[in-house]
């Protein structure tokens, strides 16, 4: 008996499908191509031999634990030195609150596997993280849309559909946001909305997953007050080290108020087992040896060239097209004139040698037509600018 | 407004518990007691410093890669030497049907994602593996067990049982099966019975999962065919390097045929992103410089004299109690004596300072009152004995 095995999928098999944005990497290490669609780190921007020789250490010196299993919540010296990072932005947290995962990925994933049933709703920012919107897919949520503006998601908005949600008895469990620098938009959330926001989840009694990525890569501004910071109990904090130390080693974490975070500790462990001592031993390593804060120095330098770059070629080469300007992040988002697809007009793109990100990705209900995401993190300076002359001709054709 | 979220977790979130054996762990590294609970690999085998080296030279000269993000598939060339590694068991795989994942629990965790809604039956052997059961929890399946004797899974009752179900219109998804040196009963899949199994799962359209980590940590026999083997249109076959190489790479990898790998690697991009790129590459490397041949001979050199070390205690101190001897891997499988509960004992034992694992956990059906899983992986082979000696004490005093 032959079979296809599609008839014995889970429900959920579905939703797993591939992301628009995976066949675009493949042409991610082609240098004819200017790739203005990944959002890799610039790993150039590492300092390969230390690391190497701290890697040599870690394993001549304490390979006994890191090449053995470790405990689901993660290394208890790593659990120490987290909180340490997360002060870098003003934010307070405990080790016992802490579990670190295999990126940050992970812990979204672990996130939804304790809170989302098929058919719960999870409110997110339009646009929003294709990748997230990937695991909310996965675990077959209902996404509800807010709409963000330059200061970020409206908190107006964000009541409105609450209450417009309770009335037909529709309790979001989760509201995802990432507040600084945000993938896609590059929008960063105004500070007293960052109250409203965190009182309105409150009330209706959502859970707030507060996700962080870039907090650290901030080019003009100081921190803000995160969400955890102004409600421990009511958010979940998902940060990254692949944007200020290395993507490669998957490691991020979360912080969590206790009953959820006793839960993410299971669902990890019937996930991965551990996260891989081999990597948290390595950041560990490195946090200790006072590495970070010049990393992030360099990190910040060289991405604000990029952005600065970015945003002079923009307006050099396409004045017509409405630009965010992020302060930090990765990222700006376009739109682009009424009648041109941002979808359809990728082949050409290709074809002169420029790839981006068509805004479609980043919404669950279908809108992002007329956007696109521009990221400005792996390329160089002049590759930018080269990338948005070609980017210009293809609009200016369409 | 206060919440303890619990009433907003999902459904499963009631099946993500904290395991019976993860408190034995607790205790895994005090002197003072002789640890037969966990399932550790001996890490003082590896050569530390030649992986240091190696390490350093990965991160010096592949940097740039390793610390970057990678594919959900997983690095083509890992993919590439996968498979001979699988050959060293006879077992033939092609690089397109391979994923890399972190660790093969994660490559469990998304069968599960791709095949199981809740409900769904999963057969699995009478006992099983305690993570395996841990996941199949969290994805809500309705586990049904099989009985093994010395030579695993009885062809006839799996017939049985797939009849019965089948009966009452329950098709189960996946059957699981451990055939070499199994966790936790140390048993291994006789020749003859892997014809009968696979023929069996194939006429009632029943996927195969056949985890195999132990496979390569073989004593006294040559390989028997794996399953995929003999039906790789039925099987999802799962690897792992974390008992051949190490654990804390946390590198694991399923070949599967190409409808369900294809889903599988969407379930992982929306699970981690990529397997590490770090670890990918350091098991690489590895793997290119020959050393697995000879670390497999030397771990199974280590473990053989404490599975000896194991078996000469046990006859010399519990002649009255039932073992299973392996031929392989790194447990053992008592039935004590009526009347005495594991469980219950294992207080007395703790006061001996001696740790097991109850064969409670072992089971989804509440079975195995009367069984201890003892493994000899970690321990020395003096310790061992003393351990055994100091059980012998407990158990008599039950």
């Amino acid at each position: 008996m032959q079979h296809t095995w599609a008839d014995r999928f889970a429900s959920r098999a579905s939703g797993l499908v591939s992301s628009e944005v995976r066949s675009l990497f493949s042409v991610a290490s082609d240098p004819a191509y200017v790739n203005l669609a990944g959002g890799s780190p610039d790993v150039g921007a590492l300092a390969l031999e230390e690391i190497a020789e701290l890697t040599r250490h870690v394993v001549a010196t304490r390979g006994a634990e890191a090449l053995q299993y470790g405990t689901g919540q993660g290394a208890p010296e790593l659990r120490e030195q987290i909180p340490v990072v997360m002060a870098e932005e003003g934010i307070s947290a405990s080790p016992d609150e802490i579990i670190v995962t295999t990126g940050s990925q992970q812990a979204l994933d672990l996130v939804c596997k304790v809170f989302i049933d098929p058919g719960d709703v999870i409110i997110a920012e339009a646009p929003s993280y294709v990748g997230a919107l990937a695991t909310f897919r996965a675990y077959e949520a209902d996404v509800v849309h807010v709409d963000q503006d330059a200061d970020g998601i409206v908190p107006d908005l964000l009541a409105a559909t609450l209450a417009s949600l309770q009335a037909t008895r529709r309790t979001p469990k989760l509201l995802y946001v990432i507040p600084n620098f945000q993938n896609p938009s590059g929008s960063t959330l105004a500070g007293a909305r960052r109250r409203e926001i965190v009182r309105i989840a409150d009330r209706f009694g959502v859970m707030i997953v507060e996700d962080n990525p870039y907090g650290l890569i901030s080019f003009d501004t100081d921190p803000l007050p995160a969400l955890k910071e102004l409600n421990p109990d009511g958010v979940v904090y998902l940060g990254s080290f692949s944007k200020i130390f290395s993507a490669g080693l998957r490691m991020g974490w979360a912080a969590a108020p206790p009953p959820v975070l006793e839960k993410l500790i299971c669902a990890s462990e019937s996930s991965v087992l551990s996260p891989s001592m081999y990597s948290q031993l390595t950041v560990s390593s490195y946090l200790a040896g006072n590495n970070l804060t010049r990393q992030v120095k360099a990190f910040r330098e060289i991405y604000r060239d990029k952005r600065d770059a970015m945003m002079l070629a923009l307006a050099d080469y396409l004045p017509e097209v409405r630009v965010n300007r992020p302060a930090g992040g990765f990222f700006t988002w376009l739109t682009l004139p009424d009648g041109i697809d941002s979808k359809g007009m990728l082949a050409e793109a290709m074809a002169a040698h420029v790839v981006y990100t068509p805004g479609t990705g980043f919404y669950a209900d279908g809108r992002g037509h007329s956007n696109i995401r521009l990221s400005y993190s792996s390329p160089t300076p002049e590759n930018i600018r080269a990338g948005i002359e070609r980017l210009a001709g293809v609009v200016r054709h369409e």
